[in-house]
């Protein structure tokens, strides 16, 4: 006779995963969340006021910072990083983020992590101000080592129709605010194992009172607030979050046609984890670029009369931001001077 | 010198991958749908007419079906799987599906296997009408073994504030519709895989011209089309999408307390699927009951003036219906008989 428990799924520890998440996912719940915890779905009242609203959707997961997580069991930040992913990309596009769900595929649940990355999750959800309305944890015996963990979420927010920031409005001159990333995001991470693969991860990082891990895993900044603020001047002409791919990847997302961005690197210190990962792995600045973001978490592009005002409501956010570059007429690209 | 390549991460393979998929997605794309393939994210116009609309999202994932999809090489139905699993859910709370985003998580990028996974999840959105918005396929070399997939989505919904279909209209003496499910849906495979380790997945299945790996990966019936039907004529008071745990804990889920659903299993066929498992495992009724939908695979709780339209309305979708329980007062439960 086999049971279900025989076969590697944990009916009983899916229960008490279940109880045990209830309490953080729930304390996102506002007023305007519909449907109880454990039902089909649950939803979100759309705020009133639109005409036509736009339901727009992103998608991503945390990739194989993961796996620095699992190797020094630091399991704090993922849920920022994972909300990050998702919520900073809508914003891209002028929505507010409405509501999330999260999916994490594990090995074996272990309920002590479980707990805490499910947390991590929640409170990344309150800071943007968003329920987690529902989850996935999917457990995969056989398929995942016992210990390991995927983690993937979707974002929905919502926009008036023909208020979109699509990129359209961007002229020559206007002007391109970084804002601040003091860290690595959640990209780059295959990178980052392979040139430190011989680094005890407890050990001191260079110049920093903190270990490897510590300094790498540090949460993703959460952008989509002081975005949205400044989305909401209607200023913003353009807008790009810097994941995999870089500031050349992601810049130019945003850009029509015939006009470049030209970015001057020298208009910010690149923070010294970037700089550490590639002395370490002789790593040249262009791949560099292409693949961290280098300090430069998130681009605005605004017109040149705006940018000073933009600049100063974002920094009222706490993120530094810096006049990085400018745009001109040229091949849809982006040069990195 | 290192390269993102040599980090086990294809940069060139997947903007191949891109190229694949975009025909599938876009396909899926009809005129409502905002945004471009490749912006930060897309979105999809809410339809008119909803003057409170509350927005539901459900997410879930394909799970270890997945494996037995791996060893046999057969990727064709996975995405009707995956939509299944979310959309069917949304529909469980009245929600009309509007949208959907995949996360695909890989060891290794594969094209043939991957335009075909995406094509698929694709198809199936076409099928209940909705755009695939975007999705995230991400490569974990050396976390996965190089040819394991794992997927996940998530689908957006929308539904009326006042008009969700939550069970609180159930009362003593409404009939319970199950439709049909000819084979598994998404769920049970870990044990499946447990009970038939031995078995060669290229052998005829007992009493049916096809192999094992094609009865066993059949995808999932899409049951939102004919539910939102039978939904909007007003006659639905409670809806049970059935995955793991059965019938016995899918149908206890709209029972408001007070209430039982009393199940007469003699009521319809159990498909020889299940048949051959639970001989082949010596597995229990109870424990086949509370592990697969064991030929039900929705259930509709209707007053029992319209179980006779509603059976007719499901029908004409092409879904074989029965009247399989009914509603009584007791503590709020299945009881299978």
């Amino acid at each position: 006779m086999t049971s279900y428990r025989d076969a590697g799924v944990d009916l009983e520890g899916a229960d008490r995963h279940v109880s045990a998440i209830t309490g953080p996912v729930t304390s996102t719940w506002n007023e305007h969340v519909v449907g109880g915890f454990g039902g089909f779905a649950a939803g979100v009242e759309i705020p009133a006021g639109y005409r036509r609203p736009v339901l727009m959707m992103s998608t991503d997961g945390v990739g194989t910072k993961l796996e620095l997580a699992r190797a020094s069991g630091r399991w704090e930040g993922v849920g920022f990083d994972l909300v990050a992913m998702c919520v900073d990309d809508l914003v891209a596009v002028g929505a507010r983020p409405l509501a999330f769900v999260d999916y994490m595929a594990v090995g074996a649940l272990n309920p002590d992590r479980d707990t805490i990355i499910v947390s991590s999750i929640a409170a990344a959800c309150s800071r943007v101000d968003i329920p987690l309305l529902g989850g996935e944890t999917a457990e995969h015996p056989g398929v995942m080592e016992s210990d390991a963990v995927d983690l993937a979420g979707a974002a929905v927010g919502v926009v008036e129709r023909g208020e979109e920031v699509t990129g359209t409005r961007i002229s020559a001159g206007d002007v391109v605010l970084g804002v601040a990333s003091p860290n690595l995001r959640s990209n780059g991470f295959s990178l980052v194992r392979k040139v430190l693969a011989g680094v005890d991860l407890d050990s001191p990082f260079p110049g920093e009172a903190s270990t490897y891990a510590e300094v790498l895993l540090r949460p993703s900044v959460l952008y989509s607030t002081a975005v949205l603020a400044a989305i909401d001047t209607g200023e913003v002409r353009g807008a790009a979050h810097i994941t995999g791919g870089g500031l050349p990847g992601n810049l130019a997302r945003p850009l029509p046609e015939g006009l470049r961005a030209v970015v001057d690197t020298t208009r910010w210190k690149v923070p010294d984890v970037f700089r550490v990962i590639q002395a370490t792995g002789d790593l040249k600045p262009t791949a560099m670029y292409e693949t961290f973001n280098m300090g430069i978490g998130y681009c605005l592009i605004v017109p040149p009369g705006s940018a000073q005002a933009i600049g100063d409501l974002v920094r009222g956010f706490g993120h530094d931001t810096y006049r990085i570059g400018h745009v001109e007429e040229g091949p849809r690209s982006v040069v990195m001077t």
